[in-house]
């Protein structure tokens, strides 16, 4: 089955608010396997709406919309869909007796404008509301299917998984499913041309790269008729990237690379601590994100000036005279410094120029060393980072805690 | 003018990603007195994006996409609007050079298919990409207007701002200028009743409250016939508004609280410590996302355990275990220490369960004490916030920030 969304309302057009319901109900059609490759959004306009309508109801059987349901003269999604299926509005008696209450629930009447909430186009199915007092509505006439949703996510989504998506379950003929490859250490080019074979050609599976801040992902989706059939496609072309993708692979779907670091440490048994310069607390404020860091992760230091430097770690004045503060030396000393002090079994220091002062011709914005400190391990790297104060920042954390995580997984070998 | 978006991504249609820039560009259009009746989205398939272009040009004079311009085979904007305008593809030498550039920086040579994103359709502008490799493209053919953007916010946000805007400006009659004034220390349904008169019955300039994580923005727009007439309009409105809502303004526009606290740092010449223990660095991070905030923040340290209290804090441990780490004491007790030990002017202590474990009835998950310590200040306050892990963070420091800010006001009166 292939669908259409029509996301209804002036304050999407406006930039008001963005427009969740779409991605919602974008997520929700793929997991059914129903094929979705258009959506549009038009304002409160009954003549734009009928003519969206039309044209999604050219292409596709099945049309969701979101919004338009309200009470006042600018709600009209109900209205046009029954104008464009050449079907009367009738009172739906229930719906009525439903939005009274609700209205009566709270101590007021219901204003005279919510009457026409309960009104669906005739032979319409209404879907109850339990988050407000706008029912939804399926209709039918000649092969072709419409569902309006109300417009708050709030009413949207408990509506949808309760009473639409197994209206749609019913009707769908096979599955989609699809899983999330996260890489770091490649960028989305050179990943292009590693798997140029296994991206050329394809039908089902797919495969698609997405770039993200210091990170690449691979999404592999599969249609078939049942889910055990789709996760097989899947699982066996997933084989075939760890094959030859390795250690670069470093999670799936939703998880994030300190989460995957946290969960190697606590498998372990192992803690960390952190001292950072350059990144200010993003890495401590990372690792902390994840629930339960604190079985992993004892303390960090934010040592913005050479004396903090001194002081909290040990660095030597003289070392940082002699080399400066941004030195393999120095993220060195930092990483022992907070490994020994706190007698955690790994450290790590990190001391760079994040921008957008700072910088010489020798030492240029960008510039980082970090160093990692653990048992027997005594590394440090030097890189050099585009993009603004924030994105360095950010790419600065993000080949660190790669640094650890492929540290910590060559160990268990 | 009138102008219609597509979204281009199968990532959208599958509902992986939330189309933010659509709501970015439908705000930027709104304030430039640009109408937009129309948002459409399709995937990476050339067909539906080549149907959705000539539909959306025999309506409007201008399209803007975002996406599909990467470097890979499924990138395939350009291409497509490139046929559709019936104007070849040509190489912009300029592009290709800040391509190869951006990968001389990072010590990669430019994987070969990068080549295509230096490909413009002949006779366009390219637009330059601070954020990425992919210019933007500003192409006209016979009263026809389409300009693409790159997918990712971090990339098409700037680049509209700094040479798109100016463009459409340029078409627009008469101006439109706009100012945010952002507030923290009330939430939006109260502040829409503080100022209901203002916002009822509003034209020009138009006021628009905008909810945001742990802040409130206002946003003034005015349409004018020149510069000057659009921003006096702003002032005046500006003017009322600071009249009724005072201190509750913290900024205007792009400034971030972090900005201002550390503004106000340095205009005294006083410096800033800080001891976190469940905001876990996010206050650091925060602090020195700010460029030069080295010169008022010295250190902080992430104090996760009651050792790291202890040792580097002098936080007793008898104290601890009295009256738990989650106590307004101990917060007073690490804001003393921090401050103390570094010499600094203030010194700020943070404790509370972020959760989603370690909560009990008595002091349940969102349950946070801060205090503050300063010359003749000392300050403890608790707070009860909702949202999940990193909401709570956020909103932790949220109010941190803005008790250190409306102190060092206080002080300066």
């Amino acid at each position: 089955m292939r669908a259409e969304i029509i996301s209804v309302g002036t304050e999407l057009l406006l930039g008001e608010i963005v427009d969740t319901n779409a991605a919602f109900l974008s997520q929700e059609l793929a997991a059914l396997g129903i094929e979705l490759y258009h959506r549009t959004t038009v304002g409160d306009n009954a003549g734009r709406l009928k003519q969206a309508l039309t044209e999604a109801l050219a292409r596709v059987d099945l049309v969701i919309t979101s919004g338009g349901l309200g009470p006042t003269d600018d709600d009209l999604t109900k209205e046009t869909v029954a104008e464009v299926l050449g079907l009367p509005l009738v009172l739906h008696q229930p719906s009525l007796a439903w939005i009274e209450e609700y209205f009566a629930k709270t101590g007021r009447c219901m204003p005279e404008n919510n009457y026409k909430q309960a009104l669906i186009p005739a032979g319409g199915e209404a879907l109850p509301n339990r988050k407000g007092t706008a029912p939804g509505v399926s209709v039918r006439k000649e092969g072709k299917w419409v569902i309006c949703l109300p417009g708050p996510p709030q009413e949207l989504c408990p509506m949808f998984r309760e009473y639409v998506r197994p209206l749609l379950a019913a009707e769908s003929r096979g599955v989609i499913r699809s899983r999330v490859l996260r890489l770091c250490g490649i960028g989305e080019s050179a990943l292009a041309k590693e798997i140029a074979d296994l991206l050329a050609n394809q039908t089902n599976p797919t495969l698609a790269p997405l770039a993200s801040e210091g990170e690449v992902r691979l999404r592999i989706t599969a249609f078939a008729e049942s889910v055990a059939k789709a996760e097989a496609a899947i699982a066996d072309l997933e084989q075939k990237l760890r094959a030859r993708l390795g250690q670069m692979i470093y999670g799936v779907d939703d998880e994030t690379l300190e989460a995957v670091v946290v969960g190697l440490l606590r498998q372990r048994g192992e803690t960390l601590a952190v001292a950072e310069s350059c990144t200010g607390g993003l890495l401590a404020n990372r690792i902390t994100d994840v629930p339960g860091a604190s079985t992993v992760f004892d303390r960090g230091v934010v040592v913005y000036s050479n004396r903090a430097k001194e002081e909290l770690l040990g660095v030597p004045a003289a070392v940082i005279e002699q080399v400066g503060a941004v030195s393999p030396e120095v993220a060195t000393l930092m990483a022992r410094g907070v490994r020994d002090r706190t007698g955690s079994d790994w450290g790590i220091g990190i001391t760079g120029i994040a921008g957008p002062g700072g910088g010489t011709a020798e030492k240029p914005v960008g510039l980082v060393y970090f160093a990692l400190a653990g048992p027997g391990v005594n590394l440090v790297r030097e890189a050099r980072f585009t993009g603004d104060r924030q994105q360095i920042k950010r790419r600065t954390t993000q080949a660190v805690l790669d640094l650890l995580r492929r540290t910590l997984l060559a160990a268990r070998e």
